[in-house]
């Protein structure tokens, strides 16, 4: 099964080409460097390197989030657009999840954390041995909130680890530990895992329902609802 | 410290950019897309979406081996290149070691394997936690005899354990764990940890030292040595 999978969650942009469980490539660019132009040149490299076209893939896989709203809203469209064009079938898996498997095989549950904004986090716990398990389910919330409801020791990693990493050293002290910071990116190469293992069991998401999994509102929704709040009163 | 880290020691070849503990880019291209036009491809895009230039980094990364003879040279010939136009230090890293650093925190020692051909492997076992440690030295062998001297359980990785997956698991049974797929192919990014550790150090290598890692005499090597041995018979 040849998937392409698409990562675009965070402020970084990660895609994967593989076929079935061999990786052909994957090109991830940082922080800032993420924006339809290079996603779609990244898509095309790694096409071309291994000489495919989009029709000959079998499924195209995304991160549904959570993450930043444009990032992953550019991502979806992405792969809805692919996904239409050729007609073969998309798969939708978590950012968290997939940002967990940068660290397969761990000794310990593995926290990833994306900076939310607004002083909170998009974080999950997962168990990564094979495939990853959640422990609890994706949040976002005050990183205290989130440090207070883990109980055992736990490795961080992602950008929220980085931007909160005196907070997280002084609330868990020797519970805490740090992944090196080249598993701090999400690859999209370990969402293609997850997808895999979704398309093997025909996990596909119609296209209609393919949708964000953003865990909070967007600041439009917010302001409407205040408005409306404020009318109705 | 900004350093390019490149990797052509397997089939695969994978370049990665870093400035300090952040991972500008990366990409990877797998089996049979590695040659020199695409190497060099890789590096342009990634120097391009990050607005910088060679004349800009301030280290050249890369893997020595053991590995593919050929790519190794390419690898160390393009380091070479850049290192000496621009003035900027090379750092060497074993690629063993990088390939290991695909599952950082492991809760157990990992084994990379790349395929020597000729029946052998090249092997290596570390402990992963923060920066790699080196628990026997990197050796080329057949896959049995790295299999007889393993006491404990251990993580199998890369394209060696692909191929001899069935003997590991015979010969390990339940002590023999395997890496997700998605983490076989060599990353530069994990290379690039190895790397600025070392150019922190101030561990650079003279241009004439950067040698490769190859473990064992060439072909050509071995049919000189054959035919000296003759002509002195």
């Amino acid at each position: 099964m040849k998937i392409l999978t698409i990562d675009t969650s965070s402020n970084c942009s990660s895609v994967a080409l593989s076929d079935g469980t061999k990786l052909l490539g994957e090109c991830i660019l940082g922080e800032d460097r993420c924006n339809s132009g290079r996603l779609m040149g990244s898509i095309s490299d790694l096409l071309a390197a291994a000489k495919l076209t989009p029709a000959a893939l079998d499924a195209f896989a995304v991160s549904l989030g959570p993450g930043s709203f444009t990032g992953v809203r550019v991502g979806i469209a992405t792969a809805k657009g692919l996904s239409l064009a050729t007609g073969k079938p998309a798969i939708g898996f978590s950012s968290l999840a997939m940002l967990a498997m940068n660290l397969p095989h761990a000794s310990l549950p593995v926290a990833p954390l994306f900076d939310a904004r607004k002083s909170e986090v998009y974080a999950g716990l997962y168990r990564c041995d094979g495939l990853p398990t959640a422990l609890m389910p994706d949040a976002v919330l005050p990183p205290a909130d989130f440090l207070a409801s883990i109980g055992s020791p736990a490795i961080f990693l992602g950008e929220g680890s980085v931007r909160y990493r005196a907070l997280i050293d002084s609330t868990l002290g020797e519970k805490a530990v740090f992944a090196p910071w080249s598993a701090d990116l999400p690859r999209a190469s370990a969402g293609a895992l997850i997808a895999l293992e979704k398309g093997l069991r025909g996990e596909f998401t119609p296209l209609a329902l393919l949708n964000p999994a953003y865990l909070r509102a967007s600041e439009a929704e917010i302001a409407k609802r205040k408005r409306d709040a404020e009318k109705a009163a």
